[in-house]
């Protein structure tokens, strides 16, 4: 049969935001008074008839699309999947009080994996604060965790990522790109045990951090509490799940803001620096392209930082006016334009709308 | 190499009540007093600071386990995904205000398939009362889909499985067995399509009902809402989504009582009797085992059910003692013990925890 002009549009020509833009338009732009934040933050917003809100945020975990059973514990599985979640959560300044959890299981799954996954889950609750009230579970053809975790706030509480003002202080939590620099090595092996058959020997006690903080990222639940007994509210808020530059993008497109960073001051682990050196590859786009961080970006009065501990956070630029665009310093003083960039969503992370 | 004992227990020597009191063991059974109902009946519930509860369920429809896309209308899906959601809350007797949506999708997905599905969920959400307030899109390895719904109602107004009383009339919403007759024409249909490859005509016409009744089966969310009206409240309420016989059992094990169904007031529809008739199998089996009905099963004294209309429920049976187990009365008095059968919930259908 001749080849005939498709019908059909491929998902990847309109993307994650085309797609979370067109389930918008459809379900109708119209929601009630009682939302406060709706699809497209990080989590959903909703005013309770008590004055507080709640927020609501979901995140999935899929097997060969997120993480690679072969490297991957069950257990810190198990904590990754809160993490991302309550992160999601973090990044609205609200900390997480319930959960539900989706378990699809594939053939090739044990009890014994799944009681491990579970211990990792509990470790994380009993981290975060959270009760896992109810869930589902199902068959399915990987591995498929689902999480719908949720907290409540006072309203005045709650930070978007839209609130940034021009001369504000850009700040992140942590240190950046430690999650790629261990999937890098994750990755490494992974090439090894192929190539080397039963020769393979692992070889990651070199790198513990960045492994770890790829296997079982802890989310910045605490960084919110230490700001709420600060007293201290950023202007906007969002968490690094996509990598600094994506992340930067949305703060100043949802504020209609422009921002500088600062790349020297960028805050990178030594043994982040480390696997870069080892790998030949340039430590900043572990940190501006990485992703998976789930570090907080925010943005404040800079007179408002010194309610802080400044081990806490790291100033890494200013709001500029939108007219500016996003650029980045480097050591020399000159200045270049910043794409969005980041991983692309339907490869390697999800953490769609809400 | 010599085959090993297995040091590990496959999930189906468990099962998946199994492998939800797993999860509560794990997790622990101290939830705080906020908890209203956890881990186990149809939805969770917990309570707000204003004396009203929320009530709380999240479940999964996925391509190759829940659903056949080749006879599956993206339209119809969509539809089915709130469906299976909001009878889960109805199992609560509350009505859903808000909801995420999950898509994980996999590569040959197109745009256009997204928006009727959206469509389709735009329907359920006119007809059920829901704002969607957020979600997540991911890839995945087949067409993934996942919602987490919930509602608010007075405290007082949210019924459990557990609360049959003994005498109560036993009752069921609408007709049942019809979405079994459905999938054993789809089913049919698909293999006259392997087997007659080019030849095959579809002949879907002859049975509207039942094919609907499966692939787009509506919610009782408007039960729930008339029973609010007339000042209707059953003691014990479930959602016949495992079929009638598993759903009883339910009822009977939460509330130690046992029940005796009367199987000739089993409200079966003409066009599921057809179906039963073609395939010469016994009608009375689609409607105890064959799930996916989406009704209503609950208890409640006879004397309360003249608040409602008597064309939109049917007596099938009595609450007995639990000693009396569960009996099926013939229509020749005689009567034989029911064992829970139904699907299992590994190959046919999820609807597990809350």
């Amino acid at each position: 049969m001749a080849q005939q002009p498709s019908m059909y549009t491929d998902v990847s020509d309109i993307g994650e935001f085309g797609l979370i833009a067109h389930l918008r338009d459809t379900l109708g732009p119209d929601v009630p008074d009682e939302v406060h934040t709706g699809i497209g933050d990080d989590a959903a917003v909703i005013r309770q008839s008590d004055g507080r809100v709640q927020a609501y945020t979901t995140d999935s975990l899929i097997e060969g699309v997120h993480f690679d059973r072969t490297f991957m514990p069950m257990e810190h599985l198990g904590f990754k999947l809160m993490s991302v979640n309550v992160s999601d959560l973090a990044a609205m300044n609200v900390s997480p009080e319930y959960a539900l959890i989706t378990i699809g299981l594939p053939k090739n799954i044990t009890v014994e994996h799944l009681r491990t996954l579970y211990e990792g889950i509990k470790k994380a609750c009993d981290a975060y604060g959270i009760t896992v009230v109810g869930g589902d579970t199902t068959s399915a053809h990987a591995l498929t965790l689902s999480v719908t975790a949720w907290g409540s706030a006072e309203a005045e509480a709650v930070v978007q990522r839209s609130g940034a003002q021009v001369g504000d202080a850009i700040c992140v939590t942590g240190d950046l790109g430690a999650s790629y620099a261990g999937l890098k090595i994750l990755a490494d092996e992974r090439k090894r045990l192929e190539d080397e058959g039963d020769d393979f020997e692992p070889a990651l006690d070199a790198f513990p951090y960045v492994i770890r903080r790829h296997l079982a990222p802890p989310a910045q639940e605490a960084s919110v509490r230490r700001w709420r007994n600060a007293g201290f509210k950023p202007h906007a808020l969002i968490d690094i799940s996509d990598g600094l530059s994506s992340e930067i993008h949305h703060i100043c497109e949802a504020g209609d803001v422009g921002a500088r960073l600062f790349a020297p001051t960028l805050p990178i682990h030594p043994e982040t620096r480390s696997v870069a050196d080892h790998f030949g590859d340039d430590v900043d786009v572990y940190a501006f392209f990485g992703g998976e961080d789930y570090e907080l970006l925010f943005t404040a009065d800079e007179s408002d930082l010194d309610a802080l501990d400044e081990t806490t956070y790291t100033i890494i630029g200013e709001v500029t006016d939108a007219s500016k665009g996003v650029l980045v310093e480097q050591g020399d003083g000159t200045a270049i334009p910043m794409q969005p960039g980041g991983f692309d969503h339907f490869d390697e992370n999800d953490d769609g709308a809400a």
